[in-house]
């Protein structure tokens, strides 16, 4: 197992879900998640507790769904409201499994593992994603490749350089010193650069031609989250690391959802707090991120494939990679709590 | 092992093995199948006793088969006729498992296992498909799942409603009642309809506007077979659950050979005793269960695929399933018997 | 294992490896070739030393391949000659395995195995390939087959009558008797024809029409080629088997190095020691051959999925299979040595 059953993970955008049910394997098992007739999500294990066949193959009948087999018709709680025979005494034993399902900052998340411990406190706090004064949207995309090889590459930002070398690589981002810190089972790297020229994308977003702060500052989220903090603010603000808040942010939003120990459902995204009602700008950085995460995509497997093909080798972890190695403890050491 | 070994399988329809070599796995085995000059069937594994190259690429010369590598002669009992090099001595133990062979009912049979075990007198007895006053149709379908999904389905017809909506399914058929019952390694379901109204297709097929008995009685036949005895008879006429002959009959004949534990052929066709010269009523009816018998594959192989996605979930047996786990048990008890 | 490790495989052809990185891997090992500027092959495990990207994948600097990951920059000694941040120490021991590289008779060889037994002096004589007077073409072929059934075929000629009925089968060759001859770790198989009337292309090489003595010598050169020596001389010139230059020659060259243990790399090609300055010869025999063999292809494919469908039965020795059979020995008691 490479992943951390007993939590919330990401299964889907908010806009995935509506009463048609939508078929995804999460953690290696297949759900359907579909919108009762009062908006709130259902996810189900994917097949019938009678035959097995997918319930993603169902027809809505309220808010249940019938199998398309021998009809049992399954409710929002795995539990059978009709047997395939009508008049058939209701087994509630025949049932299929029920995930705990929150909605929350834009996306489904849902509960894998034991279900009395599914605590929507627990729900990693993307506050970004849904605070008043922001504003967020992003894509999904279908990677093949261990999640944990995506979060390496998001808690690294040398990479850059070379694998965006088209796009966003910026040799001069790679001067600055990087501090690495854990804190529990949170990790951060960040890059503070303080009294900078702005580059262009930050000067227009401020709307102001001044010296300012910088900082990029990569958090891992467990269990397969890592939030990237963004921002410029003018000099004399007297800003600091922990407290950023009087220019212009924003937050690369990247979630790595496990559907096999080989693959993943990458939900990614930007929150920012300016020109929050631009629907322009939001769509332009939607299609720049779109096209710069397909280019570590392109990267992330290949690197699968090969690691595959080289069992003999190993991934060496150089200082540009303390802040993913230090992620992958967290897994490690919550992987063995969750067993 | 899913499968009883020492049986009689259906391999191929009659009309489908010609003087041209065809290719086709049985419970796992290679089989190549051809007709002697004669006309009768022969069953060899498919595979150069030399070499292995497999013989459905060879050459017919006679009743033999040459392979196309280095010209080794095989005759019809898997024995050398001539070795690679002309006047080398033959060599019978350079030879390939031969099959018996028995034509019969419109289909070829072939006996896997051990072949000094293999009775003609054990062929199933389809005797519809090759009665004097009776005529049968079918066709082949190649199938992604465990033949005993398919026996399931076959000996449960309340499938019909969802799986047949747009078909055949009718609601009425499931208020009858159903009786299960096993006679040996035999386990028939049966539905007796007395004094009712016969739907259009049976009305028409009875050239008569009265009131009928109606039955819909299924059969399962180790190792792999449903045949389902289906008509209506004048209710004046006094026939019963053991004897309905006084009217117009079909059988829908179902012969799931495994090819691989997850995969088999689909042996299907309408046997009647009504306008048997009607061939285009022939026609109409193949069509239709071509159409109908797809929808059931749909199913199947979603089912299969969704069964080895949810290891954790087993298939419950529910009233409606009695057919089917009856005769997953006889299966079970004669594969035992078979080791 | 199925193949030898310690021992110099056929890579490439020449002309295949230019300063643009070649992926392939030989004997399951991932490989990279590219030449330096100065021309010599390096050949390197396919995979950045830091995360096992593929190199193959990097830019070219100098000698030198980056990977487009992190930018670490890998010399041809596998060493690497930057980190991933400029100014990092550099440590040797993140270094990818880097292989022994020969460049002879118009193939890259490569080294498998411990790398310190590397003697270029045990790369395979092919001299025709390489010799004054003679000239020397041919292609390549993935071919998915043990290349131990490649060797079974090329070691035994009786197949042409069948695999090459419509191009090169030749009934009268059958006839001439065949002497298989062990020497060490070299088997040879050959006919002598005395006396004969040259076939038509032999009768055109040789210019003038007259009796010939005619031969055809295959040997096995360990751990996986064939080299074919066919051609005539005019009988007054008394050639022998052991010396026959006095009239026309040429050698069927065929190395097949394996990827996995059920694909292989098929390098084919013609040598010989007359009209060698004809290109358009030399492209019509290229033509020729990669017709013929893509006979062979279509059989060997077939079989090696045959021999996986037919776990039961065995590959038989026949007396034709001799040279085969041999050439397996050699590689079996090799195999061992080198354990």
């Amino acid at each position: 197992m490479t992943f951390i059953r007993n939590r919330w993970y990401v299964a889907a955008w908010d806009g995935e879900v509506s009463s048609e049910p939508l078929a995804r394997t999460i953690c290696g098992e297949p759900l359907v998640l579909y919108r009762k007739l009062a908006g709130d999500v259902v996810a189900l294990r994917d097949a019938c507790p009678h035959r097995l066949l997918p319930l993603s193959m169902g027809l809505r009948e309220g808010d249940n769904l019938r199998c398309t087999y021998h009809g049992l018709l399954v409710g929002p709680d795995g539990k059978p409201r009709e047997m395939p025979i009508v008049h058939e005494r209701v087994n509630d034993k025949v049932c299929t499994p029920a995930y705990a399902v929150v909605e929350r900052h834009r996306f489904v998340w849902v509960w894998i593992g034991d279900q009395w411990r599914a605590d929507p406190g627990l729900v990693p706090d993307f506050w970004p994603c849904s605070r008043e004064g922001w504003v967020f949207d992003g894509g999904y995309s279908y990677v093949k490749c261990d999640y944990r090889l995506f979060v390496d590459n998001l808690m690294d930002l040398t990479h850059e350089t070379y694998v965006h070398m088209g796009s966003i690589g910026q040799a001069e981002l790679m001067q600055a010193p990087l501090e690495t810190a854990v804190d529990g089972d949170r990790v951060t790297l960040s890059r503070w650069m303080p009294a900078v020229s702005p580059p262009p994308f930050w000067r227009q977003a401020l709307k102001r031609d001044c010296t300012v702060d910088r900082w990029q500052i990569c958090s891992f989220i467990e269990p397969c989250s890592v939030l990237i903090d963004v921002g410029v603010s003018p000099v004399e603000a007297g800003d600091t690391l922990e407290r950023h808040d009087s220019g212009v942010r924003g937050f690369v939003i990247d979630s790595m959802t496990p559907e096999t120990e080989t693959t993943c459902h990458y939900f990614w995204g930007m929150a920012r707090n300016f020109e929050i009602d631009d629907a322009g700008l939001t769509a332009r950085l939607r299609a720049g991120q779109d096209r710069i995460f397909g280019e570590d995509v392109e990267i992330l497997e290949r690197q699968q494939l090969s690691i595959a093909a080289n069992p003999d080798m190993a991934l060496r972890v150089l200082s540009i990679d303390s802040g993913g190695a230090h992620a992958r403890r967290v897994i490690e050491r919550l992987m063995k709590q969750d067993a």
